[in-house]
């Protein structure tokens, strides 16, 4: 995250690594171990992050939205563990998964535990109004992930059918995060449906941007390698783009690459060179810039404040970042 | 299920199908065809069927309860979903498992989808105490899981260890089950807990009755068969109970065969003939027909009633069964 925010907010930052920690409660010391190794290992905290701004955006003076800001970071840790049996992953932020250290029996039921607890603390939270929010959320995200698998591989996939799996796979929770904020601010139906939209919007940029990262980030053991979602058959926008437009033979190489069980690092560079020739990285970049411009757009009904420009400059580092 | 239980209730069962259908509502039609698959195999909708007794035990005359009727089942099969990816099981109910069908991928986001949406439905039912206890309920089970799991192969695990686990991983959803129908029923404070503690001693008295059969089930097609549950490296009571008592020898071949990745039938039936030799299967069979009396001691709090003598019947059932 970027450091005007992160400073902007770093006490109630700090109250939320410590909720997360706090609200971690088990039976089973186990899974505290299993969850600790997965949400302490560097991720950005974009949603609680969303949740924070938004409530602080909306007027609200007490830490009532840290424990919602460390919820969504459950459910979002939930559906990692959950992608990484899924993919079969290895690696995570430069580390192993959770199921290459434990297998993928925890790495699902751990993810079980998490959504369970979610919903535990969110019905302790005893706010109707987030609930049925986050409640609607948790299932399109899971309607989502499932949509992104049955598209496996699928040259045939539209960019209709792309943009509702990265809707409900992402911008789903990011939407939520926003909502949350709002609704604990009390704020008018237009303001509470802007953050929802600016949400949405940014989290249509934010995939973008991810899957667009997939093919032009620089290898680091920190950040992402690139290809690997390409190796896991996954058909994005910058592929769509291209489809629509390659010849039979090309179309033929990109198949053939796409149904590998083990995609070579040439066989990626030559789709990719195809990708770059038809200009499919660019177009995606335009579409998460467009996304990005109407975020910003629904801020305009909310009056200067810090709160607001940090939301402004989260929107521009989404779509600027390098990893 | 015994035949005048069913009888008693049939036009609630008829609903319940119904009400399993329509609230299985989803953006994507691959999900249903999964559940589909799975609720529709045969189970006896045990959970169900504790839902519709004790919420007609409770006075509850309008079909209030048929939604979470349904609600508990779908919980039920998401938690069977994700059993059968961490058991890597090929057959459940004389049918081939989801995972053997389509992979561990669908079954465990199909699993996640059923939690999500089964919170969902419960969050729109606006009954927050229903939320409260279904919310500590799956939390419990989904720690009760991993506390299994934890357990695998391991010979030290106490009675104690034991009856925690079944506790989490079993009793609490009949448990809760139960409860439901007392809070739809608007009972007061005795008579809501006498139902939580009927079901949680059925629930004891249903696992207990489980492992056993993991012994003594006679082999079928439909049922279970015998020794599952100690290939899986499930220490459960039977062998706990006759571990205390062996000498080290027979100690030893029984490590060896629950360590063993291919345990043959062989291996099973000499680990059998010791813990037959030590008494585990009439303990587990006593300590169990122990939880069936105290179940049903806390219906005594209810006057006579046609659904009381089946909520009765339904206890001797569990430890009648024979699969």
């Amino acid at each position: 995250m970027m450091g005007n925010v992160t400073d902007l907010i770093s006490q109630d930052l700090a109250q939320l690594e410590q909720s997360i920690d706090n609200l971690l409660t088990t039976r089973v010391p186990f899974i505290k171990e299993v969850v600790q190794h997965i949400v302490k290992s560097g991720g950005k905290r974009t949603r609680p992050v969303l949740v924070i701004l938004s409530a602080k955006l909306c007027g609200v003076k007490d830490d009532r939205h840290i424990p919602y800001a460390a919820i969504i970071e459950f459910i979002h840790t939930a559906t990692l563990l959950h992608d990484d049996v899924v993919d079969n992953a290895k690696i995570r932020r430069g580390r192993f998964t959770a199921n290459t250290l434990w297998g993928n029996e925890p790495s699902v039921l751990v993810g079980d535990f998490l959504f369970t607890k979610s919903f535990d603390l969110m019905v302790q939270g005893q706010n109707a109004e987030i609930l049925r929010v986050m409640a609607n959320a948790t299932t399109r995200l899971a309607e989502g992930e499932i949509m992104e698998l049955l598209r496996t591989s699928d040259v045939n996939t539209t960019e209709e059918d792309y943009y509702e799996v990265i809707d409900n796979k992402t911008a789903v929770l990011l939407s939520a995060a926003c909502e949350i904020g709002a609704v604990l601010g009390s704020v008018d139906a237009d303001k509470r449906s802007a953050l929802r939209e600016f949400g949405h919007h940014l989290g249509m940029a934010f995939q973008l941007k991810d899957d667009l990262l997939d093919y032009v980030s620089t290898d680091s053991t920190l950040g992402k390698n690139t290809g690997i979602d390409f190796k896991e058959g996954k058909v994005t926008l910058p592929l769509i783009h291209t489809l629509k437009q390659v010849t039979p033979a090309e179309r033929e190489t990109i198949l053939a690459a796409l149904k590998k069980t083990k995609t070579s690092k040439k066989d990626f560079q030559k789709v990719k060179g195809i990708i770059e020739r038809y200009g499919g990285l660019e177009y995606t970049s335009n579409v998460s810039k467009d996304h990005i411009e109407k975020a910003r757009g629904f801020l305009a009904l909310f009056p200067p404040s810090p709160y607001k420009d940090a939301l402004l400059d989260m929107a521009t580092y989404i779509i600027t970042r390098e990893a």
